[in-house]
C-alpha cells in the first residue's frame, strides 16, 4: 500500500516534473500562455467585452494586413513618419500573434513571419539611426529607448508564432535579428542599459523577454542583472540631465525594481513616467512569472509591483487623469493602453480586487491573454464594485525613507489636493518642493503646469522636450511653492536636488472633515525651513469643502518670498486695488520669472486679501494672510519663449518682502455656480469673512477662519511634535485649548 | 327633412357659438386651457417624459414653498439677492399654477394667492427702484424689461388661480397690482413700451397677457397697437444706444412681430436676443390664440412666429449652443427654458415636425400645458426623428432685403461656417459686415467674440454690459473680417450703420461636395467695395472638408487692410519666421485695436503663407496668399482692458499695407488628431501645398488650390453676375473655362 502511494507520488511527481519541463519549453510562454489559449479559446463568443476586444483588435490587425507590411529605412524624430509606422508594426504584429493563437487562421502568423523577416533583412546592415540627438541612439529609432519597446513587442509575437516557424527560419531570425538586436541595445550601449532609469528598465525588459522566448540563460541572466562590466566611468549625463551612473550603482531589472519604488509602490519619476514604466516592469516580470516562477521576480520586494498599480491608479483625478507631477503631460489617463495591462495583470496575478474590475469596465478593452479573459469573465458575473478613491499618502524612496506624495480627497473626489513632498524623482523631476495642486472633481482648481513638450508632434521640436521644460516647467516659480529671493530650489542643481529630499511631518484622513498632511523642507533653501500643512476641511454645515494652507517660515537673514497660486479663468473680484501697466513686461530675468508678464500689481487693502475667479460655470476664492508691505501680483505664463511653447495661462502671486521669520496662511475655496444657459449666478461670494492668525510661535501655528455666517472655525498645528499620542496644551487670549496629536481643529464656541 | 337639418344645423351653431363664448370665460385660458388640463389629468402618470417634468418642476415648487415667500424692498442690480429673489418668485408662481391646475391640490394656489397678495401689500406704496441706471427704471426690478418679465409670468399664474380666487380678492389685486402695474410698464414708460425693440415686445406682452386674464379690452389693444400718443420726441437713445423713437416709428406688439423678423424668421438683433424674445412673442401669441384667434396674431406675418423657431434651432452649433453673432454670450443653448416653451408651442401649433420631438428629448423637459403633454405622448409614440441640421440662408429685415447670414453646413455639421452679411441688428448690432466664425461639430475653430458682459454676476458691473462691450466686442477689428486703415464700418456710428445692410450676392448649397455664399458691402467704408465669398468643399476623396474663403476690395485710393483670424490652442508650425518683442504693447489706441496686444510680428516667405495650430485634440491650418510686403501679426486679447473683462485669447493677422484693389484668398482646414492618451499625432501636416490666383479682373476671380498629393481644385466666382443661369466663358493661361451661374469648382485636369 504504502509502496503504491510511493509510486503513484513519484508518478505524479516526475509527470509535473515533466509538465514543468514541458511548459516552459511551450510557446506561447511569456503573457499568453499555452493553457491561457486554451481557456480562450474555449470561452469565446461567450463573454462579450472579451470578444468585444478581439473583434476591436482583429479590425485594427485586418486593416493594417489589408495596407501590406512597410518597414522603411530609419530616417525620423517621433512625430515623423518612420517613428510612427516602426512603433505600429510592434504594436500591430503583438496584436496580430495573439490573434493567431486565438483565432488560430494562419494568416496572422504569416503576417508577423513575413514582417519580421523583412527586419531581419534590413537589420543585418542598418547604421545607427540617423538622427544622432540622443546620449543612446537607436537603429530603428532615433534612441535605444524606442528600439527597446520594439523589442519588449516583438518578443511576445515571435513568442505566439514561435512554433509556427520551421527551426530554420527560427535560427535565422535569431542569428541575424533578436540576438544582435538584444545586444546592440545593451552591451553596445551600457549607458542605455545599465542604468537606474525607466530607459534602462525597457532595455532590461526588452532583453529579458526575447531571452526567455529563446530560453537564452545569458540574455536572462544579463536582463536580470544587467552587465557585469559596463566600462562606464562614473558620471556622465543623459539628454534630460540625468545621471548615467552613480558609485557604487546597481542594475539590471531587479535592481531597477528595488530603487525607484518606495515600499508603497511609490515611483519616484511621478506618475506619467511610472504608467510609461509599468508595462516593461509588468510584462517581463509576469513572463518570468510564467517560465521561472522560481525567481519571484513578479513578488520582488514585498510585492511592491501590485502595490504600484494601487498607487498609480490612485494618483489620478477624478476623470481619470494622472496628476502630473514633475514631467507629466496632461490628459495622460488610465485610458492609455499600457494601464489595460497594469489593470488586467494587477487582476489576475493580484488579489482580484473587484474595484480593478470596475476601472477595466470603464476602459472598454480587456488583453487578448487569460488576465483579459478573466476580468471579461468576472464582469460579466457582475463582480465589479465601484473605484471610489479615498485619500492616500505615499512615501517616497528605495526605503519610504525620502519624503512622498499625499492625496487629500473630501467626499467623492468633490475636491482633491495633490500634496509633493518628494525626493528629487531623478531626471524628470522638478524642483518644487512642498508644491500641490488642487482638483475639483476632474477640474484642475490650481494647476501643476506638468510638461513642455509636445510628445510625437514633430513640428514642435521633433516631439522631444523643449528647452522652457528646464527653464520654465522645472522652476520652482512655476508651481504653487514658495520661492526664495527669486532663486529655484537647491538652485537648480540637479546633484544638489537627488541629495535631499522632503521630510514627512505627520498625515491624518482618520476623520472626512478634516483630513492633513504636513511637511518639512530644510534643504532647498540653505538655512531656511519651510513648513507647510495642507487641510481639506468640510465643516458639517457647508456646502462644499476647502483647502486650508499653512507655509511656516524659519530663515536666517531675510529674504523676499514669492508664493504664487496658478488658477485658470476669469477674475471676477478682488478686495484689494491693482493697477494694469500699459505694456506687459516680464517679472525676470531668470529662474522661470522670465517666462511670467506683469499683468497687474496691488497692495493689500485688508490683512485677509480676497481674490475671486470663475472658472467653467464654478466660482473659486483665494483668501490669503497679508502683511502691508506685500505686493499682489496677477501673473501670466509666456514672455520670453520664442517659438509658442507655453500656454498662456494666469497666476496670483503674493510677494513678501524682506521678511525673515513669516507664515503665510490661505484658503481656497470652490462656491456656487454659473451657468451660461440658464444664466444663473448663484453664491458668487465668498464664505469666508476673515482669517486671523491667532498665535505663531515655534512650537504652535493658530488659524482662526471667520466665515460670513459670523461662525469661526479654528486650527492648530503642533510645529515639534508629530506624534499622535502627544498632549498639547495652549493658551490664546485667555482661552485654553488641549488636546493630543500634531493638530487640533473644531468649530469655535 | 331640410328643415331638420336646419334645425340641426342651427343647434349646432348655437352650440358651438356658447361654447366659444364659455371658453372665453373660463380659466385658465392663456396657455394652459381648460382642455388642455383636462387631457392632462387624464394622462397624469401614463406619459414618462410629461410625469418626469411634473415632478421636477413640483420638487423645485415644494422646495420654494417650504422655504416661505420672500418678497423684500427692491434693491439690487442684476446679480444681487432682491433681483434674484424677484425673479425666482415668478418662475416659481408661474409653475405652482400649473401644478394647482394638474394636481388639484390647493397649497398650490394659495401660495400663488399669499405671493400675489404680499406683492399687492408692497407695490401700492413702491417708489422708483432705487438703482437709476436705465432708460426706463422699473419698480421691482433696476429695469422696466424685468418688471415686463414678472407680469407676463403673474399674469399667467394669476390666470390659473383665477377661480381660485374671490370676485374681491380679485377686485383687490386687478386695482391695486395688476392695472397699477401694467400702466407703469407702459403710460408711465413710452420710451420703453412704445419702441421697436425686445424690451417693448416684453412690455406689450406683459400687458397684452393681463389684459387677458381680466379681459380687460383697452390693455388688450394698448399690447397690440402700442399707445397711439407717447408724447415722445423723435430720437432719444437707450443705456445701450439703441434708438427710441425713429421717424414713422409703428408700435405695439405686431409691429414688434412685423418689424425685427425678416420673412424667413430670422430676428435682426442676432440668435442671442431671438431667444429672449421668443417667450414673449410665443406667450402672448399664443394666449391670443387661445382667447381671440380671431386677430390671427399666432399666424401673423405668414406664419412668421413659426418660421422663427425653425430659424433660431438653425443658429445653433452641433451642441444647440447659439450662434454668438452680434451681442450673444457665449454657452447659451436650446437648452435653456425659454426654448422649451419655444420648441412645445413651435411642434403644438406648428406642423407637427418630428424633428423638433428629438429636441424636446434633449431637452429632457416638457411645459406644463397641453403642448407639453402632445410632445410627451409624441416622444412615447415613437414618432421623433433626428434633428439633422442642413445649410440654410437667411434673409434679415422686415421685407427680408437688407441681407442675412448664411450657415454652411458641411456633413453632419463636421464643419460649419457663419457668414453674417446682414443689418446692424439694432442696439444690440456690432459693426462687423462680411464677417464669419468657423465650428468643428461643437467646437470653434474660428470665433465670435460674442458679447463682453458677465449676466447677472453682479461683482462684474452690476452684471450689466460692460464697456469693454463698446470698445471691443463691437469693433470691427474684433471679428474676422476685414478692418481698413484700421477704423471700424461706418466710423463706428449706430445711425449710420442703421441705415445700411451688406447685401445678398449669392447661395449654393444644392451640392454638397461645394456650398458657397457670397455677399458684398459698400457703405462700411464709402468708396470701398468688399466681396466676400465663403465656401464650404469638400472633395470626394478628402477626408475632411474645408473653407475657402475669398475677399475682393475695389477701393478708391490705397489704404491699409487689416483680415484677422480669431483660432483657439497652440501654435505648432509657421512656414514664416517671426519675431516676439520682450515686452507686449497694445497694437494701436482705439477702433479696438487699444485692446490687442502685439505678440509677435513676422513677414511672409512664401507667397501662400500657413499658420498650424492644435486645439482639443485637432490640428487647423491657415493658408492664405500674401504679398511680400504683407505683414503677419500674432495678436493677444486683453490689452487696455483694467478689470480684466476680457477673454486673453490669441489672433492671427494679416496685414496689407497702401493698397488699392486686392484679394485676400484663404482656406482653413482642420485636419488629423492628437491624443494625449494614446500620444499619437496623425496628420498633423496641412493637405494644402500651396494656393494660386490664377485670375482676377472685375469679372471674375479665379483661385487654384494645389494639394500636397499634387493634385489641383479650382474654384471660380463671377463677381458681375450671380445669375444662376447665366453662362460664363473665362480663359486663364490657353485654358478655356466654360460654365453656368455664378461660381465653378472642380479638381483640375
Amino acid at each position: 500500500m504504502l509502496n503504491k502511494i510511493f509510486t503513484i507520488t513519484l508518478i505524479a511527481f516526475f509527470a509535473m516534473t515533466l509538465a514543468y519541463v514541458a511548459q516552459a519549453k511551450e510557446h506561447p510562454r511569456l503573457i499568453l500562455t499555452k493553457e491561457g489559449v486554451e481557456q480562450i479559446r474555449e470561452n469565446l463568443g461567450k463573454v462579450p467585452l472579451f470578444d468585444a476586444s478581439v473583434e476591436k483588435i482583429k479590425a485594427e490587425v485586418d486593416k493594417e494586413i489589408q495596407m501590406g507590411i512597410d518597414t522603411p529605412i530609419p530616417k525620423d524624430f517621433s512625430g515623423g513618419y518612420t517613428h510612427f509606422r516602426h512603433k505600429q508594426n510592434f504594436i500591430i504584429a503583438q496584436q496580430a500573434g495573439a490573434l493567431y493563437q486565438i483565432l488560430e487562421d494562419e494568416k496572422y502568423a504569416k503576417y508577423v513571419r513575413d514582417m519580421l523577416f523583412q527586419y531581419e533583412a534590413m537589420y543585418k546592415n542598418l547604421p545607427v539611426h540617423p538622427q544622432v540627438r540622443s546620449y543612446a541612439p537607436g537603429k530603428l529609432f532615433w534612441q535605444c529607448l524606442n528600439d527597446s519597446n520594439w523589442l519588449v513587442y516583438m518578443a511576445q509575437a515571435y513568442d505566439t508564432i514561435y512554433d509556427y516557424l520551421s527551426s530554420e527560419e527560427r535560427q535565422t531570425l535569431e542569428d541575424n535579428l533578436f540576438r544582435p538586436f538584444a545586444d546592440y541595445i545593451s552591451l553596445a550601449n551600457p549607458q542605455f542599459y545599465n542604468r537606474i532609469h525607466n530607459h534602462s528598465t525597457w532595455g532590461n525588459a526588452a532583453v529579458g523577454m526575447i531571452g526567455l522566448v529563446m530560453d537564452d540563460q545569458a540574455l536572462i541572466q544579463r536582463a536580470l542583472y544587467g552587465i557585469e562590466d559596463d566600462g562606464l566611468a562614473v558620471g556622465g549625463v543623459d539628454d534630460d540631465g540625468g545621471t548615467i551612473k552613480a558609485a557604487d550603482q546597481k542594475r539590471g531589472f531587479l535592481a531597477n525594481l528595488e530603487q525607484p519604488f518606495s515600499p508603497d509602490g511609490y515611483y519616484t519619476e511621478g506618475p506619467y513616467y511610472q504608467r510609461y514604466a509599468m508595462y516593461p516592469f509588468l510584462i517581463f516580470a509576469t513572463a518570468m512569472h510564467n517560465t521561472y516562477p522560481e525567481y519571484g521576480v513578479l513578488e520582488h520586494k514585498d510585492n511592491v509591483l501590485l502595490k504600484a498599480i494601487d498607487a498609480l491608479l490612485n494618483l489620478t483625478d477624478a476623470d481619470g487623469d494622472f496628476f502630473p507631477l514633475n514631467d507629466g503631460q496632461k490628459g495622460m489617463s488610465y485610458f492609455t493602453p499600457a494601464l489595460i495591462t497594469t489593470v488586467n495583470i494587477g487582476y489576475y496575478y493580484g488579489q482580484q480586487d473587484p474595484k480593478l474590475l470596475s476601472v477595466a469596465q470603464k476602459q472598454g478593452e480587456v488583453l487578448l491573454d487569460q488576465t483579459g479573459l478573466a476580468i471579461a469573465l468576472d464582469l460579466e458575473a457582475n463582480k465589479a464594485v465601484p473605484f471610489t478613491k479615498q485619500s492616500v499618502n505615499l512615501s517616497d524612496g528605495a526605503l519610504g525613507d525620502e519624503g512622498g506624495v499625499a492625496v487629500l480627497r473630501s467626499g467623492n473626489e468633490e475636491l482633491t489636493a495633490v500634496f509633493k513632498y518628494a525626493a528629487q524623482g531623478l531626471s524628470h523631476g522638478h524642483y518644487d518642493k512642498l508644491s500641490y495642486s488642487l482638483y475639483r472633481q476632474g477640474e484642475e482648481v490650481l494647476q501643476d503646469y506638468g510638461l513642455v513638450r509636445f510628445v510625437n508632434i514633430g513640428q514642435k521640436g521633433g516631439g522631444n522636450y523643449l528647452k522652457e521644460n528646464t527653464t520654465w516647467a522645472k522652476s520652482t516659480i512655476s508651481h504653487n511653492t514658495l520661492s526664495q529671493d527669486q532663486s529655484i530650489h537647491f538652485g537648480g542643481d540637479y546633484q544638489t536636488g537627488s541629495q535631499h529630499h522632503s521630510d514627512f511631518y505627520f498625515y491624518a484622513d482618520e476623520n472626512p472633515q478634516v483630513q492633513v498632511a504636513s511637511a518639512k523642507e530644510t534643504n532647498a533653501y540653505p538655512g531656511t525651513e519651510m513648513h507647510r500643512t495642507v487641510a481639506l476641511i468640510k465643516p458639517s454645515d457647508a456646502d462644499e469643502p476647502f483647502m486650508l494652507d499653512i507655509m511656516k517660515v524659519d530663515a536666517q537673514g531675510t529674504h523676499d518670498y514669492d508664493l504664487p497660486f496658478y488658477y485658470f479663468g476669469q477674475i471676477i473680484q478682488t478686495n484689494f486695488a491693482y493697477t494694469r501697466p500699459p505694456t506687459q513686461e516680464p517679472l525676470g530675468n531668470k529662474n522661470g520669472y522670465q517666462h511670467l508678464y506683469l499683468e497687474a500689481s496691488g497692495s493689500p487693502s485688508s490683512d485677509t486679501t480676497q481674490f475671486s475667479w470663475l472658472n467653467k460655470g464654478k466660482f473659486y476664492t483665494l483668501s490669503t494672510l497679508t502683511h502691508d508691505e506685500d505686493n499682489i501680483m496677477l501673473t501670466r505664463i509666456g514672455a520670453n519663449d520664442p517659438e509658442f511653447n507655453l500656454r498662456n495661462e494666469p497666476g496670483f502671486m503674493l510677494r513678501r518682502p524682506n521678511t525673515q521669520d513669516t507664515v503665510f496662511v490661505s484658503i481656497v475655496e470652490p462656491h456656487g455656480s454659473y451657468s451660461p444657459v440658464t444664466e444663473l449666478s448663484l453664491n458668487s461670494n465668498s464664505s469666508i469673512a476673515s482669517i486671523n492668525l491667532m498665535h505663531d510661535s515655534d512650537a504652535y501655528t493658530g488659524v482662526e477662519i471667520v466665515g460670513v455666517n459670523g461662525e469661526s472655525q479654528i486650527f492648530i498645528v503642533a510645529n515639534l511634535d508629530a506624534q499622535a499620542n502627544s498632549e498639547h496644551t495652549l493658551n490664546v487670549n485667555g482661552q485654553e485649548y488641549k488636546w493630543t496629536g500634531p493638530y487640533w481643529y473644531a468649530n469655535a464656541e
